[in-house]
């Protein structure tokens, strides 16, 4: 079987972590294909706490996030989208890729005018909803790349988000918490599912072909 | 470097591509990579519709998405939420894991109660912006398993999603499009982005350490 989908049926959303560290080299392989991930105009509309922090882990799920992998995983990553975008962000942006590839602002206001006209055509709940699905890119990326290096990894919805966000600062800094992943190590003794099949819709159902 | 992130590198977003078909064996474990993505509650609340057929791309190229590298596209993905979620399909998804684990129906009725109220806790289109969310963690295993098979991918939200449900007939099947992915390759010689430097936030910017 090919390796990339030998990782991916080895992965599965631990419920119990057993509270090893994830080597650095690890972690920032994961981080790093963040980074790579693609987003909509290439804007990069989220950031991502990485928290090693024992005691903020411990308060993070005893306030916001109550799932037993919070204080037993290695690191916790709090996908943070911006909540709205601003004309800085994209001035930026535009300013990034100028540096980055050598050309001038100038030969980008074409691009720049699109991205500004994209974003003022929606309002600030839909811009962040946007921003938001971006992360999720990112969040994807991060799941294949953690199976690859035989990570655990367990994506999660279910937290009190605003509670989040206020343990982490995050509305000061322009964001806010859309989705949590744990990294760590699956505590198989201890995990019911560990062993559990994988459920999966059948090929024939989940895809049309045309 | 690390193999995932050389592929990653090698990766970008494919202005043109050159018509080439995408071998069978590697379409498939970019297929199988989407089916393996993890989802909320593992409910997969989407499909994806594979498009090869020549005159179906073009006719998306001509009445709903404009970008060049539809046509010449080996195959078009386009993921499609469901557009609002059913007690119905709650109940399937209960027997397939049943089926799959050979469990019974009943020892899942806790599980089914809570899938059931974080889906009633919403409005159809807070459970249709949910179910996008998801099939955009597909999205982002899509676009790793096509990076390490080198294959050219390039993911597009910048399309008349009405037009595109009505080509396809999406609504009849409870189905809205939410974003969109070639599969080919690159036509270097025609893309002035096939050369150009890949832009990302520095990672003192894109991440927060704790």
């Amino acid at each position: 079987m090919n390796n990339l989908i030998e990782n991916l049926n080895w992965r599965y959303a631990a419920k119990r972590m057993n509270g090893e560290v994830v080597p650095q080299e690890k972690l920032d392989t994961i981080l790093e294909a963040i980074k790579l991930a693609p987003s909509s105009a290439g804007l990069q509309p989220y950031k991502v706490i990485v928290i090693s922090d024992q005691e903020t882990k411990n308060r993070i799920f005893r306030e916001a996030a109550p799932q037993p992998q919070i204080p037993d995983a290695s690191h916790l990553l709090v996908f943070a989208a911006w909540d709205k975008i601003t004309a800085q962000q994209i001035t930026d942006y535009m300013n990034l890729i100028a540096t980055t590839r050598g050309i001038s602002v100038e030969s980008l206001s074409k691009f720049q005018e699109n991205v500004t006209n994209s974003v003022q055509a929606r309002s600030d709940d839909g811009n962040f909803n946007w921003a938001a699905r971006q992360a999720y890119i990112a969040l994807g990326h991060a799941l294949v790349a953690a199976a690859t290096e035989h990570v655990d990894a367990t994506p999660m919805e279910g937290f009190n988000n605003a509670k989040m966000d206020e343990i982490l600062g995050l509305s000061e800094k322009g964001l806010k918490s859309v989705v949590i992943m744990t990294l760590g190590y699956r505590d198989s003794a201890n995990d019911g599912l560990a062993k559990a099949k994988k459920v999966r819709r059948p090929t024939e159902e989940l895809f049309i072909s045309i």
